[in-house]
């Protein structure tokens, strides 16, 4: 059975469904004039609006990986992180510096999701 | 029971596979001498082999983890990717900018794929 | 059903357990004066501890993401590496450099992991 694709671009999809386990895109901000902390909610936001489209929810989450353009934003993007995650139910995670795909990109995190 | 491993060396298999999902290493070009087009070319040759070798194909790309040497390759790499991926069934995809294993390595690209 | 969440601390999982598959936090080494090698060994022995409590083992790897703070240390990486792995199952392996969540971090490493 072929995986379920969602929001396809010339490039990728932003998520791929196979076997009720979701791999999402890197997913950045729409605004990229945002500091760490907006990037960050903005980011949360779109994800939360993918795992409702594929009938999933934040306490699903299995992993993340986030890019950081500055490492010395760590605390600010796990402000934003702290208040969305389920705090019962926290993803695996890994956090390291990159430069990223813009300039003004300050942060991009990968989802993997289980779908319930 | 154990995934299956194919291409062992001392440090790494290059293809793991467990439960219809492969699991690839980071993929370099051979000829490192190339540009950032030329390696993702060969990178994405040699996908294609592995991908023959377990059974599968590019429509079942689950996502791609890209790393470029330098973040100006951004459309280099693009254009070879475009080139290659099933433009109805592209994975879910993250690129970042890393310095690699070795200096002349231009790009690193690591795929997760299901198998039909 | 719920993934089961292992080592749990306000931002993330150390563990996280769905369909027999567990995706594992970026791991550091405790003792941060150590060298790469001294940092690589703990890591893996954190790892090991992991594995067991979950009913697993090194040869049920599935794939490790290798962050280095610096490239150079490859070798001293390996080194502590290729002493650990079951020799006939390695893991799929990616190894990029980048800068991580603490100056004194030389190495994180993530794994994904079956379990029997």
């Amino acid at each position: 059975m072929k995986p379920q694709r969602i929001d396809k671009t010339e490039r990728l999809s932003r998520v791929v469904v196979h076997n009720k386990i979701a791999y999402l895109s890197g997913l950045t901000a729409d605004d990229k004039s945002l500091d760490t902390v907006g990037q960050t909610t903005q980011i949360l936001a779109k994800a939360d609006a993918y795992l409702e489209k594929i009938g999933s929810n934040r306490s699903m989450l299995l992993s993340a990986t986030i890019w950081l353009r500055d490492i010395g934003d760590f605390d600010g993007m796990n402000r934003a992180w702290v208040d969305w995650i389920d705090k019962d139910e926290p993803p695996a995670r890994a956090t390291v510096e990159a430069v990223l795909g813009l300039p003004d990109i300050r942060v991009e995190i990968q989802f993997t999701v289980a779908i319930p």
